[in-house]
């Protein structure tokens, strides 16, 4: 027995020591994008095909290479380039991971300078052409074929040199519209043969502005933004074609524009039609509309769609590049969102996906072959993997390895691939993948970019949702030191909104480089995936229709019954942490939840969906007036006195997605009520908070469960 | 030795049930202003002279009595009062606390209602007069003689149903201007005779708007206030004067207003002169002008003062009642606030009062005797005592008892004082005095509100400032349980800026409800009373100057060394709290002496006083022109970096004082530099949180420093 004791403390202490000696934990620093020491993952920055051939960019020299062949065709040095440009009295560029190749026909690569384009031929290192750009221009939009440009200057749109739009404040032309929902993300589409630019064109002078305030003026100033609260005035948006020709521009023939959307802008091949899809404001029904082009005249409406919840359209019909009179539409209508063939009559042809999945993106064609190319989650809603489909028969086929997240570019061909992708074990692996032989070239394998660390561990699982029915993703991380006979406090990271996924099968499972860091603090670190997050089709998400936060608010609490049954785990010391839905998942579980939670940390919360806008809030929670009860469920501001737990509330004073009155009306909320949360603002940051600055949140934020949890 | 141990330990256990049984400890709700139990000590209400008369009010009666004879004159019940004014259509009133009488030589009081003055004639319990108020004025300026009422509707002056001004936006008439310093408190001023009205018409067009944010609209709103800041464009202002009978305005005839400051309006006996001290930009320089009040012409300039630091007027010149050509001026001059006799043509004629303490308020005078009755710091600089003042001789006669601080009212003759008091032990004592008897009669001994607690002990002492020569105030609060043998930790609360004085012979020595609760907690509690504050003479004060803070903070540093020399507190855990200047004072205390304090709570406070206003901020620092290098030393932005302890930043949204852009910036700061500071923002309050919200705020200050300290 004596020795035994002696013995075991002797390997005590030297597993101590060994412990001392070799243990290296990563820093905020090193996790966390904008530290000084943040790992990236090795990459192959701005690679990309030209034509069917594949492009090495680097700093000095640039190598294009024939995939076939696996030859090099091009080799383009920085000085060559550099001294052409110098001779043509254009500055120098750095390196070539900037450079793009939009046409496949030609040898030339687009060099984009402060007011300058460049075309830059490589075979020939000549400059094939200048265009100029206004300096001061923003969301410059060059189409390849015509060399237009057509870039806003204030609320103002312009193509190449002329101003033309001449708006009053408060209405915006050649911008992104509708907040950026129903997948739009820029306001100016050029026609194929770029000869015509359609354009979004918003009057939101009847919106109301939101007082944002700079306090890094000299006297502090207000930064107005339009912000249309649920159920209030929205924007009324149009959409223009402009003709360079004949320097006129027509308005679609939409008819009165209040309260509708008109989403998914796209042109036929020929460019004589727009195609749109519009929404009434309940978001319910959707209907697929073609426009002359010339005229404005709406000419049919080829399909629409209901759903007694909402339908959100977040893709443009795609042309079938070898049938012109053949369309790609997707759509959620069976449960998941599925490619679905039409004719420009608007008569369905055939569903050309089905299953419990669903389609992610799609990537492109192969002409030749008759196959789209996909993502989708067809091997799990972890996954993200490429396939190519015959649209002929409907045949799927995987490309590269299917396990892991791939994001994946598409050869002009469609022959090859270039797959950058991660699993859970992979930071990264790029291959050029031949699509019909499925044959590929490594081209990276990045080394894991903390080897040299301990590493908490990543553990997966699922769990039942509060429904009883529904499997849950759960990522359960645990200290590298992790212990099974000692208790650890737990901290939940939480999104739980729609649109969003915090867990697949990337690298590390996706966890971020907080929740390893406060692993290795010695938390046990959860998240789970609720119903109304992505990824899992159409009622798994909008179960949460009309009463945002409640059911998620449900499963959340099965993720806090697993770290309960759990022995290693402290029921007591249970903290939760999310930002923006997160945020509102975080303020929400601790005052519905109080006897759960010990601490929690709020990021730019929503507190009342009444003060967040009308696309995305009316959507999910429809208006004030047609669900009053379900705002008055999910007003915070009316549980401000459940508080019993440490909520850190934090807020970016610039932040316009959720804008500063949720937090400032909660802390008002609370003081009425006599409870007590904490606060934290970030000044000058916009709805989160990014940068170098973000290590300093994180610090923030652990310091918070250290100090209380 | 056994049987005193068994004592020892029979009495510990005695001691401990006694104190659990009879220790009655007050709570925020008992101790702070606006707490449900708050308990103000016993007043006598609107107690009041009508003539040589006084008024004892009540609710359902009122008592006028002759104090040379004891009796009563006149009973009115609130029943004879509300049957005449219900029988004249005239909504009741519901007690006596809000009537005045501003009518010696007749038996009316005026009752004030929305939208009407009454008359009401407690002799005949007639209603003598009616006069109609425009129900949204403000700023009401009644005048006693004529019966003329001014007042102001948003920025423009009226006089009775007459707008006198039109001013476009950012154009005032009628308020106070000069944001209420040098004495300047309201906009109009009629003549003795009320048949001119001298009013301040300011302009501040070319003011820099600060935007505050109200969150409690439905979207949040701008509320833009005029703030210049220091060394940035000021506001003009004129002095005009309305004549009634001609309905005409006259502007004072003052060249061009640019940086000038017009202070002290008064009128000249017979209503023909108006008086004022006007000041440079720079406040070095004071002139006290005469002007023609029909014309408006400068007649004279009848005396000027200058100092190398600042001069600060603060008391329009008063007449003597029996010498139209005489008055008096009050200055600094000396190095402590005198009365100065001076007649009409500007001739010094004597320095009335002298000596190395100040005058803190004249009341007024007694005609008969000669006699001017003042306030002053003659006993010491802690009390506020009574004296009457022969204008003859120079001979002064305390009136009543002289310790602790006296608020005195003068009958109409200046023969009877009322006399309201506390002293260290005296919640508050109310006596009718014979100003040349002094013989008193006490008409109320409050009772000690907190005589059923255990509360703490108050204790007061001096130390040397920084200087090693002046002598500081400080008091010090120990637990009611106090044992000298434990260690207590210890917090400063701190104010420190001119103009105020924390610690004085009032009741507990003005010590405040939540420094007494925070003792009875375990805290040893320390307020210094350091150069710069007031009461103690201009050298002292005006020590400070063009470094803000700096000096301070060398004389709260002895105040510490104090606390680190007593036995029974941890040095290490040394706490500070204030708010305003105090809220500067405490954070520059934890960035410039990071190694004495542990814990800081700072509310409202200045962080750089480029973000301060120009009438204060210029006063104290000059410009950031003229004196950069004390701007740069002041601006507790540069030293974010040094933050160690905690530190808890408070902040009202609505802060029109201390805007909120000195906590923001300073959040940005620590940010910047990597430092962690804590935050609470109190939407809806300016400069400080009053009302029932004061308790939550004094619970988050007392959390802060039970979490941290």
């Amino acid at each position: 027995m004596k020795l035994r004791r002696s013995l075991l403390g002797l390997f005590a202490l030297l597993s101590i020591c060994m412990t001392a000696q070799n243990t290296k934990l990563p820093t905020l620093e090193d996790l966390i994008p904008g530290g000084a020491t943040y790992r990236f993952a090795e990459n192959i920055y701005n690679l990309q095909f030209w034509g069917d051939n594949y492009v090495l960019p680097g700093i000095e020299e640039m190598t294009i290479v024939n995939p076939k062949t696996g030859k090099t065709l091009y080799n383009v040095t920085l000085d060559q380039v550099n001294t052409t440009l110098e001779a043509a009295d254009l500055l120098p560029i750095k390196h070539f991971y900037s450079v793009t190749f939009p046409w496949s026909d030609q040898p030339d690569m687009l060099i984009s300078k402060p007011g300058k384009y460049i075309l830059y031929n490589f075979a020939t290192n000549k400059i094939d052409r200048v265009i100029d750009l206004h300096a001061d221009g923003m969301n410059q939009d060059f189409n390849n074929e015509s060399k237009h440009v057509a870039f806003t200057k204030k609320n103002n749109l312009y193509v190449d040199d002329k101003r033309i739009t001449d708006n009053p404040e408060g209405v915006v032309s050649g911008q992104s519209v509708h907040r950026n929902e129903f997948g739009i993300s820029k306001g100016t589409f050029w026609s194929p043969k770029g000869d015509k630019l359609a354009f979004y064109h918003m009057d939101e002078s009847m919106v109301s502005e939101y007082p944002l305030v700079d306090v890094t003026a000299r006297v502090a100033e207000p930064n107005n933004i339009r912000y249309p609260m649920a159920g209030m005035t929205s924007h009324k948006v149009q959409v223009g074609v402009y003709n360079p020709a004949t320097q006129e521009t027509i308005f679609l023939n939409t008819g009165d524009v209040t309260d509708r959307y008109f989403s998914n802008v796209s042109w036929s091949p020929d460019g004589s039609k727009i195609y749109l899809i519009e929404l009434n404001r309940d978001q319910n029904e959707a209907k697929l509309c073609r426009f002359d082009a010339t005229s404005g005249q709406l000419e049919t409406v080829l399909l629409e769609e209901k759903h007694d919840k909402y339908v959100e359209p977040q893709n443009p019909i795609i042309f079938l590049p070898w049938n012109d009179k053949q369309f790609i539409y997707q759509s959620q209508k069976d449960g998941f969102n599925h490619l679905y063939l039409y004719d420009t009559d608007g008569k369905f042809i055939k569903q050309l996906t089905q299953g419990d999945w669903l389609v992610q993106e799609v990537l492109g064609f192969n002409a030749k072959t008759k196959e789209v190319i996909i993502a989708s989650t067809e091997l799990s809603p972890l996954d993200r993997s490429i396939y190519r489909v015959n649209v002929n028969t409907g045949k799927r086929t995987a490309i590269g390895s299917s396990k892991g997240v791939h994001r994946a570019q598409l050869s002009q061909s469609g022959e090859w691939v270039l797959d950058n992708y991660s699993t859970p074990i992979d930071a990264r692996n790029i291959e050029l993948i031949n699509t019909k032989s499925n044959k590929s070239t490594r081209l990276l394998t990045a080394a894991n970019p903390y080897a040299e660390f301990d590493m908490p561990t990543v553990e997966m699982g699922t769990i039942k949702a509060a429904d009883g029915v529904t499997d849950l993703y759960y990522r359960l991380i645990k200290p590298a030191d992790f212990d099974s006979t000692k208790v650890y406090p737990a901290i939940v990271y939480v999104y739980g909104g729609p649109h969003a996924q915090m867990i697949n099968n990337s690298f590390n499972n996706s966890a971020r480089g907080w929740d390893l860091y406060m692993a290795n603090k010695g938390y046990i670190m959860l998240t789970v995936d609720n119903r109304g997050s992505s990824n899992r089709g159409l009622e798994f998400e909008n179960a949460t229709f009309r009463n945002l936060g409640i059911e998620e608010g449900k499963d959340q609490v099965k993720g806090v019954e697993l770290l309960q049954s759990l022995p290693y785990v402290d029921a007591n010391r249970i903290g939760i942490h999310g930002w923006s839905f997160g945020g509102h998942m975080t303020t929400a579980q601790l005052l519905r939840y109080p006897e759960l939670y010990k601490v929690g940390v709020a990021g730019g919360p929503v507190i009342d969906w009444g003060y967040y806008e009308v696309m995305y809030g009316e959507r999910y929670m429809d208006t004030p007036e047609t669900n009053p009860e379900g705002y008055e469920a999910g007003n915070l501001n009316n549980l401000a006195g459940n508080l019993k737990g440490r909520l850190l509330m934090i807020h970016d004073d610039q932040d316009d997605t959720c804008v500063p009155q949720h937090t400032l009306s909660f802390m008002k909320a609370c003081v009425d009520a006599r409870t007590y949360p904490d606060l934290f603002i970030y000044p000058g940051h916009k709805h989160n908070v990014m940068g170098r600055d973000r290590v300093h949140l994180h610090e923030v934020i652990t310091r918070y469960f250290e100090d209380h949890l």
